[in-house]
C-alpha cells in the first residue's frame, strides 16, 4: 500500500474538544473524523484497525461455539413493547416512526430482536442451548457524547445472546464467554480489569464488566490491595465496620441498656455537621433519613404474591401500578420511600435502585418530604414514621443509641435503638464503599480506579423470555420458559482503549495484532535505488502476508518520520543512500517501541522484519 | 462445521408472502428470517453466503483503487439541508429527531456525507482523483416492501464517491467501475444486463445500470434483436417513425401545401379512440395534448440566465421560486406545461420530468387543465395556447396536417400543422419506446424484458460540490468545485439474484464463490464406521482449505438429500456401509448440478473434491 494511494491525512492540530489521547490522536494519525457531535466516520487507516478488533472478536465468538446472524439494525417496536423496554427504557432510545405511522427503535442493543427470532424458531430441548451473535451498528442518543469513540453516539457492538433449559448449561456459556472475552482483549494488547458489576437497565442477577483502567472513566472502581477482589462502586461491597444485628428482635435485646428513646431540641440544627457540633457526637452516631422517590418499580415478585405487590406496605395502598406488555411483571409509576443509613455513609442510589427493582430513584421533593412525613426535610428520622415504607442499610441494625429527626422542625431523638423504637421494611446493602472500606473478601484495604466498560457478560434469567412468550418442551413434552444470558464487547470503544494503552508524546504505537500495517517502509527519498530497494522490500514482504505501508510522498524525511511515530505502525524501516552505497547495503530498522535504528542488510531485512511479525502475532 | 452444531432450521413450508424463488428458498434454507414487513435476518448460513458476496464486491473496489471508509448510518439532516435533499427527497427518506430536536436521516445513500467529509480534508488537485467506498446499512421507507430483500426496507449497500479535477478523470474512474462491477457480478455467477439508464432523483447525466432479468422487476427494459443495445425504458430511445423536421420554419414550409387550420364540430368526441372513429382517420394524426403539473423545477441553469429561469415562459411571470440551500440552484415548488405528442405515442413521464429537470410530474387535475387552458379536459391543443408553456415530442415536428383539440367544449381542429399554427417552447424526446419500436443504434426491432437493478455507476457532476460548496485549488491557486461520481450495489439483492438464477425444484444450485459451504458430507448414518470416515474426509478437506457441512443428524437419508438439495452446497459426497465394505471402499460424489452419484475411492475423495473446489473457484 502506498501512502500517496491511500487516505491518511494526518494533523498537526488537535480538535479542541480532543481531550484524551485516543480521541486526539485517532484525528492527527487521519483515521477518524467527525460528523456531527457523537458520530464519526473512519477513514480507511482507522477502518483497517477497527476491522482488526472485529476479527478477533468474530475468531473467539466462533471458537466459543456462537453462531454468528445479521438482523436489522432498524427494529420494529412492538418487539420493545412485548418486553416493556419501549417504556422502561429512558430517552437514549431513539424511536422512529416510519411513514406509515409504525414505531421503530434504532437498536442500542437486540435482547428482543434475538429473543423473537428464536421464539418462532424453538421447539425442543434439543435445540439448547443456543447461542447467537451479531457484530452490527447500535445507537445510543447520549446527551453528552464525547471523548471521540469512546462514548459516541452511533458505535458497533458485538452482542450475544445464549437460551438455556437449565443454569447449569447458562453458567457453561456464561464462563466460556468470559473465558473468549479475556482472550479477546489479551489479542488485543489490552489490559482490563474484570469487574463484578451492575447490571442495570438489563435485568437479571450474574454480571461482571470487562474495564480498562481511564480517567475519564464513566466508571468508579474498588479494588483491594490485598487480593484480587475488583467491583464497580455501583455494586461494591466492602466488609461491616459495625456489628451487625442478626434481627429486629436481637437488635432490641442490645439495646436493653439504652436509656429510652428522648425528644431534643436542636434550634435551626440542619446539617449533620451542625448537629454533631451541636451534641458534640459523631456522624457515626446519626442515622440519616433520605425520602426517595422511584420510578417504574417491579416489586411484585419479590412479594412472592404477585396479587399483593407494594399494597400491603406503609401508605401504599391504592398505589397505581400497570403491566407494560401482557406478559411483563406490574410496574408502580411512581412509589416514595424513607431510606435510612448511618450518618458518615452515603446512599448507593444505584444499590437502592437495584433493592427496589426500580427504573430509576432520586430524592424527593421538599413539598414530597413534608405530605409524606409530616416533617420539614432535614427532621425526617424513622422513629415513629407512618405512611411510607422505611428501607434502612445494614450499618442501621447495629445502631441501639442514635441521634435521628424527631419528623419536626427544630427536633430530634436521642438514645433510638432499632428494633426497640423502629423497624424496617426491608433491610439491603445500601451503602456507598469508599476508597479505604474494607475488602469483602479478606479485609484488606480498598482503593478506587477510573474505568470504562468494554464488555459485559450476564445472566438475564427469565426475564426476556418470559415477557416475549418463549418456550420450548422438555424430553417429556412439557413446555418450560429457557434461560438466557447476554455478552456484548463495544468495538469502537476498544479500538480507542487499546490507543489509551498503547501510546507516546509522539503518537499510536499499536500492538501488532491491531496495527493497520505491520511495518512501514520509509525511503529518504522515493527515487532511483532507494527507490529501487523500498519497492523490492515491500514486494517480498507483501508476498509473505506483511503488510507494508510505503510512505513515497515527496516529503521531507522529518516529516516522514513524524508521521511514521503518529501512526504508529509496529515496525519500520529507513532506506537511504548512504546505508545502500555501502560495500554490504544496509537498511535501518527499528520498533516503534525502540529509540535506536539497527542497520541490516538489505538482502536480509524483508526476512528479519517477516520473522519479527510473525512472532509478535504469535503472542 | 457440523449440522447439529450451527443453526439451519430448514422448512418444509413456505410462507404465504413469498412469491419468488429466491425469498422461498432462502426462508425454506434457514438463511433468512423476518423481523418484520421489509426488515429480514440472516441466519448463519445465509450470512456466510451474504459475507462472500460483501468479500468479492471489497476485492474488486480496492483492486479499482477504492478506499474502504466507514461513515455512520444516522447522519446529520443539517448535511442534507444543505444539499437540498431535506426537500426534494420524498417520504422514503426516514427522518429522525433525536432527544435534543436534533434532525437526523438513517441513510437511504451517503453522496452528503462523503462530500462533507472530503469538503473538508480536501485542499488540492494533487489529492484527486479520490475515490472512497462504504459498504454499510442502508434503510428506504418502501411504502411496499416485497419479495423478501430483494426489496426491504433495511438493506446493505456498497456506495463509492468519487472527485475529479475534469471530465476525464470522471470518465476514467467511471470506466474502471464499469469494468469492477462486471467482474463482481461475473464472479458472483451473475448474468447481468448493463442498461443506460436515467439517473433519477440521483442527478448529473452518464450512468449505466447493472440489471437481471427478473419477472418481478422493477424496471422494464427494451432490448435491440439484431445489435447490444439495452436501455431502461425511462430512458430508451428509438429511431424515429417520421420526417423530423429541421426546425419550425422548416416544418411551415413543409405545411404550405396543406389547407388552413379549421374548426369541426365534434360532439360528445372525448377520446382518441372515439375521435378516430368520428373522423375516419388513425391515431397517429391526431396531437394529443397533456397538461402536466411538475414539482420542484429546476430549469434555471438551463436557461443560460440563472436570474430569468422560468420567468420569461408563458404564462411563468411571478412563479414562486426559492433555493432550498444558499448554493443550490433555484427550484420552483410548482409549475404546469402543456406537453403534446403524435396521438399513437405516450409521454414518458421519467424522460419528460429529466428535460424539465423536475423532482416529479404528474397529470393535472381537471380544474387545472380548464383554469390554465379555458378548455375542458379532452379538448385542449396546441393550437392558440397560451399562457402555458408547450412543450412537444419530436413527433409533433413533423405533423402538418393534424388533428388537435381545439380549446372549447365539442371542438376540434383540422389541418394544424406544426411551425405554422404553433410553435414550441421546448421541443424533447418524451417518447415511451415500446417492443416493437426500432433501434436507435441499428434499426432493429426492440423487446422487452422485466429487470432488477443490482448496480448502478452514475456521473454526478458537479451537483453535490456546488449545493455542498467543496473546492481544491489548481496548480494555479484557483480554486475550482471538483466532479464527482458515484457507483452503488445492493448486496442483499445481489445475493437474492444469485438464487434467481441458479436454482432448480429442490432447491439452491449456489455458484461455488458465494456458496455458504463448498462440499457437505452426508454419512447415511452418523455411525461407527462412516462416522470415521466422513469425520476424515471433513478434516482432510479443512485442512486444505475447503469449507465442509457434515451433516451429522440423527435423520433419515432422506430427509438429509432433500436437505441438501435445498441448501444448494456445490458438491455432496454420500458414505455409507455398502460403499465402506467394499474391498477398496467408495464413497460417492455428485455435483448439487448433476442428476447421478459417481463412486470414487474413500482415500481419494477429498483431494479430488478439494480439486474441484479449487476448479470452481478459479473461474
Amino acid at each position: 500500500m502506498k501512502f500517496s494511494q491511500t487516505f491518511i491525512p494526518t494533523l498537526r492540530e488537535v480538535p479542541a474538544d480532543a481531550v484524551i489521547a485516543s480521541h486526539r490522536l485517532m484525528f492527527r494519525a487521519g483515521m477518524l473524523r467527525k460528523l456531527s457531535n457523537g458520530l464519526f466516520a473512519y477513514l480507511p487507516l482507522g477502518l483497517r484497525s477497527f476491522r482488526k478488533v472485529e476479527r478477533i472478536i468474530r475468531e473467539e465468538m466462533d471458537a466459543a461455539g456462537a453462531l454468528e446472524i445479521k438482523p436489522t439494525v432498524i427494529v420494529p417496536g412492538e418487539l420493545w413493547k412485548e418486553s416493556g423496554r419501549w417504556e422502561t427504557m429512558g430517552p437514549a432510545l431513539l424511536r422512529v416512526k416510519n411513514r406509515l405511522g409504525g414505531d421503530f427503535v434504532v437498536s442500542p442493543t437486540a435482547e428482543e430482536a434475538f429473543t423473537a427470532l428464536v421464539r418462532d424458531e424453538l421447539s425442543s430441548y434439543r435445540q439448547l442451548p443456543l447461542c447467537l451473535y451479531q457484530i452490527n451498528t447500535k445507537y445510543r442518543d447520549e446527551v453528552r457524547p464525547r471523548y471521540g469513540v469512546m462514548r459516541g453516539r452511533e458505535f458497533v457492538m458485538k452482542d450475544a445472546y445464549s437460551w438455556h433449559a437449565d443454569d447449569k448449561s447458562l453458567d457453561d456459556v456464561y464462563q466460556a464467554m468470559g473465558r473468549a472475552y479475556r482472550r479477546i482483549f489479551r489479542r488485543c494488547g489490552l489490559t482490563v480489569i474484570p469487574v463484578r458489576a451492575d447490571s442495570g437497565a438489563m435485568g437479571g442477577s450474574g454480571s461482571e464488566e470487562f474495564m480498562v483502567e481511564s480517567e475519564i472513566g464513566d466508571n468508579t472502581l474498588l479494588l483491594c490491595g490485598s487480593c484480587d477482589y475488583a467491583a464497580n462502586v455501583e455494586k461494591a461491597g466492602c466488609r461491616p465496620d459495625f456489628e451487625p444485628q442478626a434481627s429486629a428482635e436481637s437488635a432490641k435485646k442490645a439495646a436493653a441498656s439504652v436509656p429510652p428513646v428522648e425528644k431534643i431540641d436542636t434550634p435551626s440544627v440542619k446539617t449533620i455537621n451542625e448537629l454533631c457540633a451541636f451534641l458534640k457526637t459523631g456522624a457515626k452516631q446519626f442515622i440519616k433519613t433520605l425520602i426517595y422517590r422511584a420510578v417504574n418499580v417491579e416489586l411484585d415478585l419479590e412479594k412472592g404474591d404477585p396479587a399483593a405487590g407494594l399494597g400491603p406496605a406503609p401508605g401504599c395502598a391504592g398505589l397505581e401500578r400497570r403491566r407494560p406488555a401482557p406478559e411483563a411483571p406490574f410496574v408502580y409509576p411512581e412509589a416514595f420511600f424513607a431510606v435510612a443509613i448511618r450518618g458518615d455513609l452515603d446512599v448507593n442510589e444505584v444499590k437502592l435502585a437495584a433493592a427496589l427493582r426500580a427504573g430509576e430513584v432520586g430524592l424527593a421533593s421538599d413539598a414530597d418530604v413534608t405530605r409524606l412525613t409530616g416533617a420539614p426535610p432535614g427532621f425526617v428520622g424513622p422513629v415513629g414514621l407512618r405512611g411510607i415504607p422505611v428501607v434502612i442499610d445494614h450499618s442501621v441494625t447495629a445502631m441501639s443509641d442514635a441521634v435521628t429527626g424527631a419528623l419536626a422542625e427544630d427536633l430530634h431523638y436521642r438514645h433510638a435503638a432499632y428494633g426497640r423504637d423502629f423497624e424496617a421494611w426491608m433491610i439491603a446493602d445500601l451503602r456507598t464503599v469508599r476508597a479505604g472500606d474494607r475488602c469483602p473478601l479478606c479485609g484488606g484495604g480498598l482503593y478506587e480506579k477510573k474505568g470504562n466498560e468494554l464488555g459485559h457478560i450476564f445472566k438475564l434469567g427469565a426475564k426476556y423470555t418470559s415477557s416475549m412468550s418463549v418456550s420450548y418442551l422438555d424430553e417429556n413434552g412439557r413446555s418450560h420458559v429457557p434461560l438466557m444470558g447476554c455478552y456484548g464487547i463495544g468495538l469502537d470503544r476498544t479500538l480507542a482503549s487499546v490507543i489509551e494503552e498503547h501510546h507516546d508524546n509522539a503518537g499510536i504505537i499499536w500492538p501488532m495484532s491491531v496495527a493497520p500495517c505491520h511495518v512501514i517502509i520509509i525511503p529518504v527519498k522515493y527515487d532511483g535505488a532507494v527507490r529501487a530497494a523500498a519497492d523490492r522490500i515491500a514486494e517480498e514482504l507483501e508476498k509473505s502476508g506483511v503488510e507494508v505501508l510505503l510512505d513515497d510522498r515527496n516529503e521531507r524525511p522529518g516529516v516522514k518520520f513524524n508521521d511514521a511515530d503518529l501512526l504508529g505502525i509496529p515496525l519500520r524501516v529507513v532506506i537511504g543512500d548512504r546505508g545502500l552505497s555501502l560495500s554490504s547495503p544496509v537498511v535501518e530498522i527499528k520498533h516503534r517501541r525502540e529509540k535506536e535504528n539497527r542497520g541490516v542488510a538489505l538482502d536480509e531485512a524483508a526476512a528479519e522484519l517477516a520473522e519479527k511479525v510473525r512472532a509478535e502475532l504469535a503472542i
